[in-house]
């Protein structure tokens, strides 16, 4: 469908919505249901957080299916573990519209993180209980299992989560497997919980962008066009460890200089395309690590994400070009590795995107599309449902950790386009 | 006294050694004690050596203590543990020529770095008995306490040794003070092993190179200049640690890439200096270290060696400048501590350098001057008596590794040097 032909639509079906003002989120109800979720911690090996299947976790989760079912919600947790909270639709043959996020922390994280999408998720229940609307389409609010520990429920809600991931120790020194069966799931029927392409209307994910990208641009919503793709290389540069007092500075074979110069060729290179790629080498680490050595070995990483997988892909390329070139210069050895921990692009629909730029705009929001360089449990729903994600801004761009802050302004915003988008969704065919 | 002078003197005294060959080292038995010396080994938390005050140092001291018995020397263990060999010299009246090394290794060590100096040590005074030679001023080998532990026996020899270090644990889970106890000396009498400015007519030390100077330019001698000074600084660099997916490459304080410039400025500048000074980034130790977050902290050490202080302040001056300019362009925080490991410059005595360097001519044999990049208990020598050190090649310029290896004819070609020098100085004024 054309821009103009869904603007027309659009303009036609947001008539009745502008003669009836639509309720506004309670910014003080969502900063304090954000707060009593909050309360939900506990320390495992000296980190404080909510990480997975942990106590804090179970207790978390019950106080928020207490309020869905406030909410006036149909309340059941999945075989993965998952919490479904149904509102039934005015129309029976009619797809549900699914929304949610997730409220697991990492260790040591913070209150915001996925916590927004979820307390937004149940502020668009309430507000639509408390005005009496009725939407045509069923409205599925999904909170997602272990989003932090690998996306567990998303993937298993898509049929993706693999019978070796279910043995996976987490942080909660429970398994994966273990942990789905503590929150009332059971691994072995997962199979019932998959959704097929189809099954779903559309799906929706409120979160705090993780980035400050929007705080710098003074932008009020992200309206994401996709979750990045990932990949991970380890890195080794052999040279030759040596006596550092007794072997002249042009007889060395000195890994940190060549490792030096490949993490600023990884810069380098990152920068010189054109977009928002990223890349990094987040581990460095010299061996044997002596301050009388010449460092014979370095272990490094190499983490490069895009919207485009191609795009990954020309850029390493640069990269490992680069890496034979210091090879020559320095006389050490350079080994790429390839990680098999990769994850492919995941572009939202640009029917979404679409929607959720137009709600913004009605109600005067500035916006902008922006990648997700994080993952989120949206990028496996996109491969069910036609799916888009709203970004509010995260104050210094800090997340995954207990410094992580979003205005309660801002929450608002997001809970507004939330339902906004949810309500135009529901009038609009996407088939 | 003048070159010219030197040379004189030499001329004149080398006539009867002219006119009555000097004895030749015995390789092979040099060879066959080196090995027997390399059988008295210790595992000791997983790594083979004979680190100072194990019960391996304690047998191979008793081996050696044995020989050196048979070669006619009244031998000792003083307060601080060294061996000391003595023989009697004809002139009562003349002060001691005092030479030896260590047998003590690193963990992991191998079998020639000290070794051959002690074991060289010993055939000179095999060959002297052999050949029944008397030379005028007494004879002292001398086998240091713990030179791999920090120059226990040579500083303790000079008065240097602290009361602090005798409480330092070393590898063979004793302390300084306990592990001279062990050996038969006695930390409290300390005092008594002290010896003055002039008590020594010299001291001569014979020690593999530990470099591939001497290998890579064909050299068969090399005569030490001095023993380098050394200074340590600690590195923090501090950037800001964050999300490797949402943080855009623009709004980084990456760590890592402001570390991999100061590593490789500290080469340069190091390099841009004339000489043979070295300045080595040991320790690279990105934090948190995940590839999923940029680096917020690099924890580098930097270390400096030349056989002038001055320089070596002058080259730091120069990166600290340039850590600045780093700081201002990466908006990473970069300090740099120096610490308190310091050891100054130890320059030979330019007589006793004239003394080898004639002693290696006289044989036929190429030599070179150059610097000791690793620390000797010469340079504690160096402070009392006129002293000198021979290098001998380290194949691959490999050391303080089980690999480490020197060839027969190079120890004995040492070994002859040290025997002429020795014979040389016993002729020679040097008051």
């Amino acid at each position: 469908m054309g821009k103009y032909a869904l603007l027309l639509i659009w303009a036609v079906l947001s008539l009745p919505l502008q003669a009836q003002p639509l309720p506004q989120a309670n910014q003080e109800r969502l900063v304090q249901r954000l707060q009593e979720l909050a309360q939900f911690k506990e320390t495992i090996r000296g980190r404080v957080g909510r990480v997975a299947f942990s106590r804090a976790d179970l207790e978390a989760r019950q106080y928020l299916m207490d309020r869905m079912r406030q909410a006036g919600l149909e309340v059941y947790v999945d075989f993965a573990g998952n919490i479904i909270g149904r509102r039934a639709g005015s129309n029976k043959t009619l797809k549900p519209i699914a929304f949610g996020s997730h409220i697991d922390t990492v260790p040591n994280g913070g209150d915001y993180d996925g916590c927004v999408g979820s307390i937004g998720a149940l502020e668009v229940m309430t507000l639509l209980q408390e005005h009496g609307i009725r939407t045509e389409h069923p409205l599925e609010m999904i909170i997602f299992t272990d989003e932090e520990g690998g996306l567990t429920g998303s993937r298993a809600l898509v049929g993706k989560l693999s019978p070796d991931a279910l043995e996976l120790m987490t942080h909660s020194g429970k398994t994966i497997g273990e942990g789905i069966r503590y929150l009332g799931g059971d691994p072995d029927r997962l199979d019932e919980v998959r959704r097929s392409k189809g099954d779903l209307h559309a799906f929706l994910e409120l979160h705090i962008e993780q980035g400050a990208i929007l705080e710098n641009k003074g932008v009020q919503i992200g309206v994401v066009e996709g979750i990045v793709g990932i990949e991970w290389w380890g890195v080794t540069v052999e040279g030759f460890a040596n006596h550092a007092g007794t072997t002249p500075m042009n007889m060395r074979q000195d890994a940190v200089l060549a490792g030096a110069r490949l993490a600023l060729a990884v810069n380098e290179i990152v920068n010189s395309f054109e977009g928002r790629q990223v890349g990094t080498v987040g581990r460095f680490e010299a061996q044997p690590g002596a301050p009388n050595v010449i460092p014979g070995k370095v272990l490094m990483s190499l983490e490069i994400r895009d919207l485009e997988r191609e795009k990954i892909w020309n850029i390493f390329r640069r990269i490992e070009a680069r890496a034979r070139e210091i090879e020559k210069e320095t006389g050490c050895i350079i080994s790429l590795d390839h990680l098999n921990v990769s994850a492919i692009p995941a572009p939202t629909d640009p029917r979404i995107r679409t929607v959720i730029a137009q709600s913004a705009e009605a109600l005067g929001l500035s916006h902008m599309t922006m990648p997700s360089g994080a993952g989120h449990d949206t990028q496996d729903m996109a491969q069910i449902a036609p799916a888009g994600m709203i970004f509010i801004p995260s104050v210094g761009g800090i997340s995954h950790s207990p410094e992580e802050y979003s205005r309660p302004e801002d929450i608002a915003n997001g809970v507004n386009v939330l339902l906004h988008s949810i309500l135009a969704l529901d009038r609009l065919a996407l088939d």
